[in-house]
């Protein structure tokens, strides 16, 4: 298999500016042409390590991260006016893989995260059923349970793209509103059959225990589909910060329905027009008119290595790595272009790829060190085509707060610095 | 869909001693049936929450759990006389789902866990190869990454059950070194043909930087096949205590020969026959001989709810739940039995079923308040089948240590208390 740079096939460009057949590395003999090495492998060797030398510590109850890596954190900020108000936001470009760890999970919080005593808690069942239910933890605990990966997205995810002019942020900052889990939960329909829902029926109203009371309308037809009440988050109980110790779960749904801390489930004729759908959550149109209720997220993708505020190492081979979702199902496809999407190349789906979780897509690229703007584009297994920017903003006007899922443009630049561009 | 008790197809029993259909409720109209409640809804109304009367904390930077979840934790021990060996175990009884968190997953140390700076850290691959080779963690970052789950299981795991007296124990003391992660890492494959494997070339010596300096032989198929050099666990970096910054990754293969803190790979001829791997990981056979080299574990399964040192809540509706996994390859089938193995009921596989992963499983079970013994067993995508205890008894000898898979047997008194028994 020792071929040379020009005949070996796997390290052709696929596409401009140095994009590679996603499989390149991934097959016997790719690597042997020489030239095609990620590195030069001539680090000095290594001394005798000195934690060979001593006894390392013994294992603890609950374990902790290495403190060298104390700087991945979420990016923490308060909203005012409403006290606790704030988000935190997803470190995307210090990640691999589909799974956020529980501490590092994306939080939106309307009046901070409360203090719950689970015994104490209680989740009432009421409005147009047969038969009203409450459940404390420890009775919900027992009824049947299914765990499944799913992605939870802010539906203000990305807002700041919406600018007019493109800032200068981290993937973390752009789009951090986004985080993956496995979720365990008890499906809502069989909670609903034991409740007997009645004909008229057929909304949902959910609120939290938060102070303050986040509300949302949903619909029937989607809580009888997927919807769960989430008990756990991979594999442990539900983090304070993302509704512990139960929420509601709607897969693929804008985050802000998926009602943390959910006290209360009030079946309704239809939707409450709750504080929190009518001042929020609703797309201002071209002609002044607004949309209401966009409820499955859009599909997206997102470069998360290189992106912004990165840099680059020196010209060479690297790997392109990036998230894609959508609210409509599975990703289909993610193709990845270098020069601002003249030309496109298709990624690799380097993991599981799952019903409404993040997929992770990988391709290899050699940076000749000059000027490049990496972009993503995901399809999904709908059909849809996540949008370019110029498209996207034709169609909803600037005042457009949430919902954005353009084409996200990273620029590199010959100096090797990751900017955000509107490309 | 009303029906009575008697007539509701969904709540009859399949198997002996209460054991109902996977889908029981997870089909409408089974709860309807009145009597099928997985509980009383007879709790008192909620008063008004306390917490949602006042602000919440805002976000931060870096999560935590509830207060309330404290008691979640490993089971940690040390095993004189090497300083910082020891082990924790996961608390499998209280967790959900696959997945389990960095925080809560088992360790196995010989000499204690290392405390490596990353930017110190290298890993040699050299030996019968043609290009030695010499990486440190920014330079393997830059490789073609993928990102799987897998199980990782310590092939002492369950050895306590060998005794000749059943242990009063936990699934988490019995069981619990035992875990399942999202990895990423650079497949092995990738960076050794970057070195040039010369033919002779049929082994792997893979040694850890801890100071027992953990080494295991690895057949070169193996490597070629599915080896990783994880660098991500749950898509953050790996924790301290499962080898930062770099494991070698054996999907399916005995815990011991994941490598962690990974500094050296050297190819060679043969196993080496390093110390860990002679005086330990071998099973004593009857005839006075040992077997050697039992790499993939065992296909193997055991309930995690209800489980020893558990208690029942009284009479009525349960979901048993429980984990099945193989180094074979996927789950194909788990079958419940309540009555110590005389019928047995398919339990459903509620969540993903992946290669080489933990696989949930799941199934209602109406307990009658009488005596029982719940079993699983599980049966894997190559057709084989968890042995009994009996059987795999047998074939080893009372002085075996390792790699122990048969079926647990766990016991419900008619108080409620459950009891690990060998039935």
């Amino acid at each position: 298999m020792q071929k040379s740079k020009e005949t070996n096939e796997y390290i052709e460009e696929v596409a401009g500016n140095g994009l590679l057949h996603r499989r390149a590395f991934l097959k016997a003999g790719a690597a042997a042409a020489g030239s095609a090495t990620f590195m030069s492998a001539t680090a000095a060797p290594p001394e005798v390590d000195p934690w060979t030398q001593i006894p390392g510590r013994p294992p603890e109850e609950y374990g902790n991260r290495s403190p060298f890596e104390a700087d991945v954190k979420r990016l923490a900020g308060s909203q005012p006016p409403a006290l606790g108000a704030g988000s935190s936001r997803t470190p995307l470009g210090d990640l691999e893989g589909i799974i956020t760890p529980g501490a590092l999970h994306f939080e939106r919080h309307h009046n901070g995260i409360p203090a719950i005593d689970p015994s104490e808690h209680r989740l009432l069942i009421h409005g147009l059923v047969d038969r009203p239910l409450i459940f404390d933890l420890d009775t919900l605990s027992r009824y049947p349970l299914v765990s499944r990966i799913h992605f939870v997205e802010c539906s203000g995810n990305s807002g700041a793209l919406n600018a007019p002019q493109a800032a200068q942020a981290s993937a973390q900052a752009l789009h951090g509103l986004l985080s993956c889990s496995e979720w365990t939960g008890v499906p809502l329909s069989v909670l609903l059959d034991e409740a007997g829902v009645q004909a008229e029926g057929k909304w949902v109203l959910a609120e939290g225990a938060d102070s303050a009371l986040m509300s949302r309308s949903v619909p029937m037809s989607k809580i009888l589909d997927d919807a769960l009440i989430a008990i756990y988050q991979n594999g442990e109980r539900l983090r304070p910060g993302n509704g512990y110790p139960m929420r509601l779960l709607l897969p693929g749904w804008e985050g802000n329905m998926n009602v943390k801390w959910l006290r209360r489930l009030k079946v309704t004729e239809g939707p409450t027009m709750t504080k929190d759908e009518t001042s929020k959550y609703t797309d201002l149109l071209r002609d002044g008119t607004a949309e209401i209720f966009t409820f499955p997220l859009g599909v997206k993708s997102v470069i998360t290595s290189p992106s912004g505020e990165q840099s680059m190492q020196g010209p060479g081979l690297y790997q392109i790595s990036g998230l894609a979702w959508t609210g409509a199902g599975r990703i289909r496809r993610v193709e990845v272009s270098a020069d601002g999407g003249r030309t496109w190349a298709e990624a690799e789906l380097t993991g599981p790829v799952l019903d409404k979780a993040l997929t992770r897509f990988r391709l290899p690229w050699r940076w000749n060190g000059g000027p490049a703007v990496l972009q993503s584009r995901a399809i999904d297994e709908s059909g849809a085509v996540q949008p370019t920017r110029e498209a996207l903003m034709s169609q909803i006007g600037p005042q457009r707060r949430y919902h954005y899922h353009a084409i996200q443009s990273w620029q590199v630049g010959a100096n090797g610095e990751v900017h955000n561009v509107y490309a």
